[in-house]
């Protein structure tokens, strides 16, 4: 009897496992936090901050429940655009520190649980990078390492560029270099010349780059700019979007189509080539290597979704969601359930969603819609089904900051001071100390924010009702329940105030209504839109703490900017009610069996 | 005792097994012989070759020693292109037989152990089919099926097309469609719509197709035209190669740069899903189903090799080779020389190569270059590395025929004379009999070559120094010859008269030195240039049967249109020389260990 009992149980063991789903990776289950160096922590009171700062931060991330932590680019850089123009990919800026920091960094980290991605820039150098000055003065392996073209000059000055292509930043993408006669294309700055990726060598050599970062034990990858990272060979001139204007007076990107500059037939190739590498490097339990790629597709949504590659070839885990970050143009309910209908019903089959609602690249949310929508915002982000991404600040609700023409240091800006990204990288607001806690230097790289006294972690730790209790919150109510982590959402509701989601998950009883005012003041009924939710749901998280218990779906009040997750229990699953069958998604599908307490999959 | 040799016999075959390389398949272990099916055999007396009636020649294969028959389309259509325009893909003209005949052919050509490929026409189909007629009635699920968009018209006719885009046949891209009152695409002629990849419909429609065949048991796929599969979706102008021409003259395919027309981002993951698709059906031993696809790229040959796919997802099995057919245009051995180094520096590694000479889009080599360089050219051929394909008649050296203007059949013919196809689609000339043993008809479809009684099969049958004889000496080389079938290839010298290459196996001794007269008359020294060769060489194969036995490296003599396969015996390989080693390409490395007479790999 003993005998058969084990073997019953081993079957069952066996089954178990087999119907079991994979738990979520790391890159799933946590949010990320995006760093920008320069402004998080300065160790060395020079004003900058750095990676030391960054290490003695690291209690910040586990009272936020955030594992993943994106630095932006800290190698060795003339910082003509702030990091993103790298002189040496395998060097750490002395401004940031040294390698040694950075390995320290790395294992305090892993000490933690937490989990590093950097940036890697594929697709220019520095133009102070060793392989542009070797290309430059025509040192053999290295001469078509860049791309150069032969141009009309006088006394050094270009005077007709090769073709009427232009730079993301402004004016021709073309810059004659003096040493080797030649005009090299540049898609960013002219300091940051583009790698010519047609040539076997620079693709082997990047790919080094990312096998020795892998190797050095980073969690995962953000590629930046990969749309550019091709160009048509034939070099002909873009189409101008309005053909009638001279083409003498084309000066900006968007005055082109960019049919010959971005996303060429061959990228997805090199993509999913270093996907393959960052697989080799996958295998040890736990070890998983991430990659999310970086693309501004705009309207073209599918040529976003390419990159998470086909049925039967992977490429980046996700390629980030940026439709989000158009929320501030027009705040409705409305334009949020768009965005978010946009990405799920866009996103093929068997892949996870994401979220980014700021990066060092756009307003934050403060100052773009307004500090009454700090915490409905967040709320979205971090109840949506999917890996949300958080810029460092927007858990306290930082604003941007005031910078006047005289002081821009952001090379966009200076070039159009209406695009000065400065105002959305101001230090970290720490606590109530000079500088904001970030410095103990005499002047920051950028201001702190003036206001920062009012606003900033120490206080707001302090204050159960602040945007930063509200996103310890939800990060823990992510955590701690399945619907939310893996389940089902179905977008039930949006008008011009609000937006309404249910998550739940098959074979669990309680699930959650998320209701989002992102308008003015109003009463929302689902009892007749959304027959088969209950009457009454008990008040799980709200932006407005302790405002109430419960509440009756007949008559949901929200405040201009609040937002509640509601929680309640039920027998019939919003996503099998055929009316509600193209608003339900789901991602990496999982179901409860109550009876034993475990998930199974093939449901 | 005995049980420990029976130990040790076990390990040292499973060591040999581990060690041995797969066979080759039968896709490259054969040469591919295009039927146009029209033109190959009639049975029935129509004047038209049909599906009978190609299975009444199975025999001449057999003789040829090819195992792999290409039939060009025989669905049911409209014949506005001879049957690349499909009305149904699941069904067999009537002129062709029906589909009991293609299932008997096709089990009597596995009988012999011949593998069939059949043509797969995606991006199009006539605009009788079904597909189309409930596209441009409105029919729901059709409507999006094809490229349709609003256009000027006057009394039923186009007056302003949606974009300047131009059909390859010539005239714009658009029709106007009185039934729907919009304008749709047709890359090809106007009845033959382009397809609406962008569907997610039309995709499985399509693959349904792919499986239909596969399910029938066909062994391969010859996929027509895959560059034209997707267009941009913005549908915006093309630019105009030359910018001054007046838009309102642009009537021919090569007067625009085909950027928005043309291998979009999105054609190779649709070709990697029909992959995978037959994947699932090539798991039976034996029964690998092989992929090829036609596409027509120019200098532009980094975009044909894309289609072999990546080191981490398999597409074509090869993408047609079509580079030797530039050979007319300028015939000399330097020529030949830098049309097969263009291919074999530019095929990534790991892939095999293919050659083809002639097609039913062009002009037959006794024609276009002269009877004379016909079995040169047939050697050339037959003794490249990787899979020959010839069109049919090649083995016997048929000519181009005459055809008067008034009597063009040829669709693109009739829109412009020069580049009518009908002149090498005259039927196959099997003997002296009336109608060259093609058909019994009063009137043939195309008239039946004039001097067919001096060129045809039978008569070359008998004849061992006829073009027939020699092409079946050198697959029957090719069939026995290690060297040949799987070896390196040296591509060693050229001149203006000369190409000569060498083909060896690491391990084996014996090894072929080809040399081919693509000029006049001359007489070569390679002492100088390899003195590695042994100085002399036997005659194994020769265009001039019987002239001599052995040849001195030193004084190669070739008269023009000769070739030579000399065999020697070495153990110094040309590819371990380093002056050669750009010059020396493998696929399917291979090595012989003359010891136990087997191949390993890994070496
Ligand atoms: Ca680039
Ligand atoms: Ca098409």
């Amino acid at each position: 009897l003993t005998v058969l009992c084990t073997l019953v149980l081993v079957a069952v063991t066996a089954t178990i496992i087999a119907l079991s789903p994979q738990c979520l990776s790391w890159w799933q289950s946590s949010p990320v936090y995006q760093i920008y160096p320069r402004s998080f922590q300065d160790s060395d009171q020079d004003g900058v901050g750095d990676l030391k700062g960054i290490q003695n931060r690291l209690d910040h991330f586990v009272y936020l429940n955030v594992k993943a932590i994106w630095i932006s680019p800290f190698y060795k850089s003339p910082m003509k655009d702030f990091g993103y123009d790298v002189e040496d990919f395998r060097e750490i800026d002395p401004i940031f520190g040294t390698m040694e920091d950075f390995d320290n960094l790395l294992s305090s980290m892993h000490d933690r649980g937490l989990k590093l991605i950097i940036d890697f820039i594929p697709n220019h150098t520095s133009d102070k990078h060793v392989w542009f000055q070797r290309s430059r003065n025509g040192t053999e392996k290295y001469k078509d390492y860049y791309i150069w073209k032969d141009c009309e000059s006088v006394n050094g000055t270009m005077t007709k560029p090769p073709n009427n292509w232009v730079s993301v930043f402004g004016n021709s993408a073309w810059q004659f270099d003096t040493v080797r006669g030649q005009c090299y294309l540049h898609q960013f700055l002219k300091e940051q010349p583009d790698l010519n990726f047609r040539n076997a060598d620079v693709l082997k050599d990047m790919t080094d780059v990312v096998r020795f970062w892998l190797e050095k034990g980073v969690d995962g990858l953000r590629m930046d700019a990969v749309k550019f990272i091709l160009e048509a060979e034939h070099l002909r001139d873009e189409p101008q979007v309005n053909p009638q204007q001279n083409p003498e007076n084309i000066t900006s990107h968007s005055e082109l189509y960019h049919d010959y500059t971005e996303s060429q037939v061959g990228l997805h190739v090199i993509l999913q080539g270093w996907r393959q590498v960052m697989d080799e490097y996958s295998t040890e339990p736990g070890r998983y290597r991430f990659m999310v790629t970086e693309s501004y597709d705009y309207e073209e949504i599918g040529r976003t979704m390419m990159y998470y590659g086909t049925s039967f070839v992977q490429e980046a885990n996700f390629p980030f969601n940026f439709y989000l970050l158009d929320l501030p143009e027009s705040l409705s309910g409305r334009a949020c359930y768009d965005l978010v209908k946009l990405w799920m019903s866009n996103m093929p089959k068997g892949y996870w969603p994401n979220w980014v609602v700021g990066n060092h690249d756009n307003p934050r949310i403060a100052s773009a819609v307004s500090r009454k929508y700090v915490n409905v915002i967040n709320m979205l982000l971090l109840t949506l089904p999917g890996t949300p991404t958080s810029y460092y600040g927007e858990e306290i609700g930082m604003e941007n900051i005031a910078v006047s023409e005289d002081q821009i240091q952001d090379p966009f800006g200076k070039f159009d001071p209406s695009e000065n990204r400065d105002p959305f990288r101001s230090p970290m607001q720490w606590d109530s100390s000079p500088n904001a806690g970030f410095s103990e230097a005499n002047k920051t790289w950028l201001p702190v924010h003036p206001e920062y006294q009012t606003c900033n972690v120490m206080m707001q730790r302090n204050d159960s009702s602040s945007p930063l209790a509200l996103y310890r919150t939800l990060t823990a109510l992510r955590d701690s329940e399945l619907s939310l982590h893996r389940g089902w959402v179905c977008l039930v509701w949006s008008d011009a105030d609000v937006f309404a989601y249910v998550r739940e998950l098959d074979g669990l009883s309680t699930a959650f209504l998320i209701v989002l005012n992102l308008g003015n003041g109003s009463t929302t009924d689902l009892t007749a839109v959304v027959p088969e939710l209950p009457r009454e749901a008990s008040v799980r998280v709200s932006t407005l703490p302790g405002s109430k218990k419960t509440v009756s779906l007949a008559a949901i009040k929200t405040e201009r900017g609040e937002g509640l997750v509601l929680e309640y229990h039920t027998r019939q699953p919003i996503h099998e009610v055929s009316r509600f069958r193209e608003n339900c998604f789901v991602s990496e599908k999982a179901c409860y069996f109550s009876a034993l307490g475990i998930l199974y999959k093939n449901c």
